[in-house]
């Protein structure tokens, strides 16, 4: 028998916001301006693309903890030289781009549920997204989280054990009181394995319309919902 | 001309919340529960007065960073030798005991002071309590953060300056973008001499009725306000 959930914390990018459409409603407005035509959401895809390979160096210890807001405007000067746009923006235009990841839409029932489940339980974020970063895209959805937590918190990233187990410590709290929640399950094998329970939720879209991946759980963790809300009795 | 400030950061135990009352009723209680008749406020004051001595170890390298919550633990039991009290708490006792750090009233203007300033500015703690703790004493006294900051994010406690600086660099502002805002003069030299904006708020009844110290500013602080919800003109 688990205990009571003290704390839940989540992914963000994917579990609670819409990255893919928001990026690419960027990128879109931003080459507008410059009078730029480009298919917007393979931009946007690319420059995610970037994500993973950017934090592995990290992640192997080839270079020290840089916060991801540098890994997004590195990766986005990467795409852009990709799409032979390079020398189209200034720096300060690069950094004003680069900050598109501040202002990612929460899926709907987000904020709702994210306010409910407040009321029983901390709630924060345990993404790779550094505190500078989490704070801002809280203010630009309205998530209300109790805590800032995540990569920043470790100097290091995710799946790396050292993150999920840094969140528990700073709230004070044993692994199996605190429950990761995310839509990729390999988020949850990582959080499984530091002895924190685990709670998936789908976004079967969250890379458009053809997702082959993560469209359901692949192994039994402790809740699998649809809706934030029903994280609730977990806390109970 | 000083730049509009993007972050207001708070000292917590006596700008922000009731340290005194709020721990003598926990102490009150605590006691009465075991049929103890002692002087509360004389009790919490005592307890409180070993918290600079504990954190001095820890600023001069004597002691690594230990979080607050550990220090309240064991100036507890200190406390309690102190008052010829020793053996009347088992450890799980000793740590309920203690908990009531987490739960201080706010100053009544407090928390629809905060809620104001969040609509024009990021809002964190810069205390030395930890992440832990802050969570916990926000989400019983109702303070809307949008992230906890403070000692934890150094791994040092205030004055160090690197704690100062840490909260910058955590939201990715330059320390003259930010406003260190208490109600203890000293807190506000050393935060000056990090480069941050300063903003001092009097609270005359912290110690008490007696209280000598801090009844007003002692240097050009940037801000000098009654309320918090004053010190939105900063961030315009």
């Amino acid at each position: 028998m688990k205990p009571k959930v003290e704390a839940f914390i989540f992914d963000v990018f994917g579990t609670l916001v819409d990255w893919r459409y928001s990026i690419a409603r960027s990128a879109e407005e931003t080459f507008s301006n410059k009078g730029i035509d480009i298919d917007a959401t393979a931009f946007a895809d690319y420059w995610r693309g970037q994500y993973d390979p950017a934090m592995a160096r990290i992640r192997t210890g080839n270079r020290g903890y840089v916060a991801l807001d540098v890994l997004h405007y590195e990766n986005l000067v990467a795409t852009l030289a990709h799409f032979d746009l390079a020398g189209h923006f200034s720096e300060p235009e690069l950094w004003q781009f680069s900050s598109a990841w501040e202002r990612l839409d929460p899926w709907p029932e987000v904020v709702d549920g994210l306010t409910h489940l407040k009321q029983r339980a901390i709630i924060a974020p345990c993404s790779n997204g550094s505190i500078a970063l989490m704070t801002r895209l809280a203010k630009y959805g309205g998530l209300p989280w109790d805590c800032i937590l995540g990569a920043d918190i470790a100097g290091n990233y995710k799946p790396q054990p050292e993150v999920y187990q840094a969140c528990c410590s700073a709230l004070r709290l044993s692994p199996d009181q605190v429950m990761m929640v995310a839509c990729h399950n390999k988020d949850l094998i990582a959080a499984r394995a530091a002895g924190l329970q685990t709670g998936f939720i789908p976004r079967p879209t969250e890379h458009g319309p053809d997702q082959s991946i993560d469209l359901g759980p692949e192994a039994d963790w402790e809740a699998v919902v649809d809706r934030i809300s029903d994280l609730s009795r977990w806390a109970e």
